[in-house]
């Protein structure tokens, strides 16, 4: 990084619909993109936003993570209310920006993520929470899902769980926790997959959410998520779940670049 | 009621964000027209929908309930599912449907309407929230807010709490309740403002919402509401909150229709 550059951590929260994801392409409304397009017209020159979590055309995020290096020596709070300017009518919004010191990388240095995926079964179609749950009709057995949860909790090689575009060197990763929610709502019930790890392969959360489903509705058995685990196939796995169930909750860090 | 006719009472909740509101308008999109539309759907002749409270434009609903006369002894699930494919792609849903007494009325039957305002307080935009939340940027002090409550609560003459355009013969209202829960959020805070009364004047809960944020927010006295309240005069309201804020919760029967 130039000397004359300050580099920044921001906390960005999206809504997924619309965007192909947070990563760049080419002829694609992506989240990086409209970040990297806001912080132009800032400064002169344009900048690269580095994501935390390369998150799927769809998936929300309320803790996403990222960091760019401006020309300027921002007031924090003036930069998060500039770039939100900017970032209009973009449903993206930085909640927090702070400056790092120039070895603070927003994926690199990252020491865990956690997603929260979240299911809701009633009859009726939803309205006001369409756009952020994965909508079923049939009730689910909670206790079933966590007994199949704890042969994918600690350290496996999640072959199965990723997908066949997964760019990720090592199919090995360590499930930290992935806990399971219950509760009664009007008409029906929310189940809330809270999924926590140093670091995700590609569709991970949305593999093993699709299939914990298909334990908690009865078609699976918990013992059949251990045996499509241990068959380190992608083909073992169970449906993968809608994208707009899922959001990026929060990023850590050794020491918490927002300062709290 | 003709004696071949069924009559149903359904619970309906909705976006309110690109309908006229509630009630049916010569060219306009709104919540009665669609339901009235998805009934035409299913039989030969039109069907008036009656509902418990005529929403405005951009105000939400989860307990919205409303009563129709059908043409057939519909089983309650197959009409709640009818209606709702009709719907479609409207973000409108029939909750719940039960056959109902030819004496229930949605509206006269009506004993208590149940109105939620959410304010949240933080400085970047909001995404996720957006369509149901009214976004302030500072901070509401709530003990105010509920001082000022309490000169509401009651039986009163709330002339300067209706709009002008306001139809109903008396203004005089009784406020059952007027509760101001304060929760912090990721950098912010949530407001809730619960009201409970047998019914409201057109603009009430809107107009009565948007005042207390001044209080909350300091511009006003406790004491200026009890003031603006005895003038009994349109013009000492403070501002009308925005509609997207506000959604109508619940509404009771002396015996629920949907018999919980």
């Amino acid at each position: 990084m130039s000397e004359d550059m300050s580099k920044f951590a921001m906390q960005v929260e999206y809504l997924g619909a619309g965007f192909s994801g947070w990563q760049r392409q080419d002829g694609q409304p992506t989240i990086q993109e409209a970040l990297e397009l806001a912080i132009q017209s800032l400064q002169e020159q344009p900048a690269a936003v580095t994501g935390a979590g390369r998150t799927d055309s769809g998936v929300h995020a309320t803790g996403q993570v990222c960091h760019a290096e401006l020309e300027k020596n921002w007031d924090p709070g003036k930069l998060r209310d500039a770039v939100n300017h900017h970032l209009k009518p973009n449903p993206i919004a930085v909640l927090k920006a702070a400056r790092v010191d120039d070895s603070f990388h927003a994926r690199f240095s990252a020491i865990e993520r956690r997603y929260l995926y979240r299911i809701i079964s009633r009859k009726a179609p939803l309205t006001l929470e369409k756009p952020v749950a994965w909508q079923i009709r049939h009730r689910l057995d909670a206790g079933r899902m966590r007994e199949a949860a704890r042969f994918l909790i600690g350290n496996h090689d999640f072959t199965t769980f990723r997908s066949s575009m997964c760019q990720a060197k090592s199919p090995v990763k360590t499930l930290d926790a992935l806990d399971i929610a219950a509760r009664p709502i009007p008409c029906g019930e929310e189940y809330r997959l809270e999924v926590r790890a140093r670091s995700f392969l590609h569709n991970q959360v949305r593999s093993l959410a699709g299939t914990l489903e298909r334990v908690g509705a009865g078609s699976w058995k918990p013992a059949d998520v251990k045996a499509a685990l241990e068959a380190k196939d992608r083909s073992a796995c169970g449906p993968v779940a809608p994208p707009h169930g899922l959001c990026l909750e929060k990023v850590s860090y050794p020491e918490d670049p927002f300062g709290e």
